[in-house]
């Protein structure tokens, strides 16, 4: 698969208004852009480190995937994103290797990736996430 | 405090010889380095990925930190760590803003880097190491 760096890191967070300002007083980053994704009833920070991007994740619904997790395991790291090329032929590698594959084909992520995860069950309990800057026309 | 990048993504496995053989072959990394760590009771697998390492992390004794996380969370990341200069001046001004240190001044880890770690009660739920690679005499 081969990817070529971790695009992000996906952290659950129980208030944006209140992890915002801590990743940006206390750790000096600063967030460059917020987003909604109402498809996964989520609302996402994102900060910027060397080559990759810390995702904060705020769920928008206590349904949603984000705030199962925090119910579950608590606030803390939720996945992490490697940026590969050729997303659609990675997954099909992957497949053929037994991975569990939560998306077989990509669909668009925040910040206008194309993104596909993997199953934890597959992946020694990391939920993983594969990503590609789509191709300029 | 102004991290330069991610220096590594630490997960917690229960078994190496499993899960070294998975991101080689599946994920297509290339295991550099395996160190034990026997102050942390811990056996370490390192891999590359652009900027940032991975380290798969297995307990040596099922009382240590990796033993004890992997049976109340299972496996999955345990810690991220930021790299930063001047590490001992980086705890200091953590501490003035309130967040609660572990180390309160750097240790040695893997790798020969200078370590400390945060309390994730003060950063969200994130167990949060910063290293800094020593200067060289």
């Amino acid at each position: 698969m081969e990817p070529t760096h971790i695009e992000h890191i996906g952290i659950a967070v129980k208030d944006l208004e209140e992890a915002i300002p801590f990743y940006e007083k206390t750790f000096g980053l600063k967030c460059y852009a917020v987003e909604e994704v109402k498809e996964q009833k989520v609302k996402t920070a994102f900060f910027k480190v060397g080559q990759t991007k810390i995702e904060l994740l705020e769920s928008t619904e206590p349904d949603g995937p984000i705030g199962k997790f925090i119910e579950k395991k608590g606030p803390g790291v939720h996945h992490i994103a490697f940026a590969v090329n050729g997303i659609q032929e990675r997954l099909n590698e992957l497949e053929k290797k037994d991975v569990q594959l939560i998306d077989k084909a990509p669909r668009k992520g925040a910040e206008g990736l194309n993104i596909a995860f993997l199953h934890p069950k597959s992946t020694f309990g990391v939920l993983t996430e594969l990503c590609e800057q789509p191709k300029e026309n």
